[in-house]
């Protein structure tokens, strides 16, 4: 089997559809089948949701969460900051350790709006990664400046969804 | 620990830009998490990629394929449609069943468009499908018809993509 890889891009996952954070565990999926290490860091989530335990049962994936479960509904204090760059430390450590493949920065985007990190810091992070690690960051509101320096990057756009029509987040499907 | 959804939505992930089955692949992965028995059928792949060795691992979930690994570059011939008709009764079978609670027809609207099964069959299956019955449709190019019957619509976007700089397809990765 292969070990590692050549050539690790960067890739973004925005828009506000759904499918982000979803993509995002399928290439976890897909690496892990491919013996890949894979590092995931959920920023701005916690709470152990449905797919942590599926990523568990699979093996070499490692995920981390930082941040409190309702906060992005109010006003971000001390704490959901401090967190967050513990996140990202975190993060960078995963991704110099050289231990590796898929380092997946899961709503990444949404910790940088809310200003809970810094946009040119997380471009640092970007600009002096080894060049075998993959790179995937999620969630809406993708700055310019990073979508620009990414290789990959798609738009969720919405056209329909259910939760305009008042149906609830369903366990095993949304969350 | 839930058996079941109460409510089965139609869900679409269609646009050129990646991350449409790689989602389906994260839902499936995130049932498989809550205990839900998904049933995933690909049409137009086959071939041991490396989210089916991951799936495999994962349990409750049931992998089938239809179609030839490349015969979406040149035209589709008869047995190439006749695998399409196969795998969309397969689905049917497991969507009627009741075994399942999230069937996902990867590249189903590829399979439209090139003409292997009638829009009008899969129309005819999503209008019938038991309610307890999540559907899951990804693919370009889905058929407005489809769309509009959906509860949940995400157009996948392509703002960059790596091919086009000339870097092809990574295991691991994008397979």
């Amino acid at each position: 089997m292969m070990r590692g890889l050549k050539l690790g891009l960067v890739q973004v996952y925005t828009g506000s559809g759904k499918g982000k954070t979803t993509a995002a565990l399928g290439l976890a999926l897909r690496a892990s089948g491919a013996g890949l290490k894979v590092s995931i860091q959920q920023f701005a989530k916690s709470g152990e949701y449905c797919e942590i335990k599926a990523l568990r049962r699979l093996g070499n994936i490692k995920v981390s969460q930082c941040g409190s479960k309702c906060f992005i509904k109010g006003r971000p204090d001390t704490s959901d900051i401090e967190c967050a760059r513990r996140g990202l430390k975190k993060a960078k450590g995963d991704i110099f350790s050289g231990k590796f493949d898929l380092v997946i920065l899961d709503e990444v985007n949404v910790a940088m709006k809310l200003k809970l990190i810094k946009i040119k810091d997380v471009i640092d992070v970007i600009k002096r990664r080894p060049k075998s690690v993959e790179l995937v960051l999620t969630g809406r509101d993708c700055p310019a400046s990073i979508k620009k320096m990414a290789d990959l990057v798609t738009e969720m756009r919405e056209i329909r969804h259910p939760y305009k029509r008042g149906i609830n987040a369903r366990r095993g499907i949304e969350y």
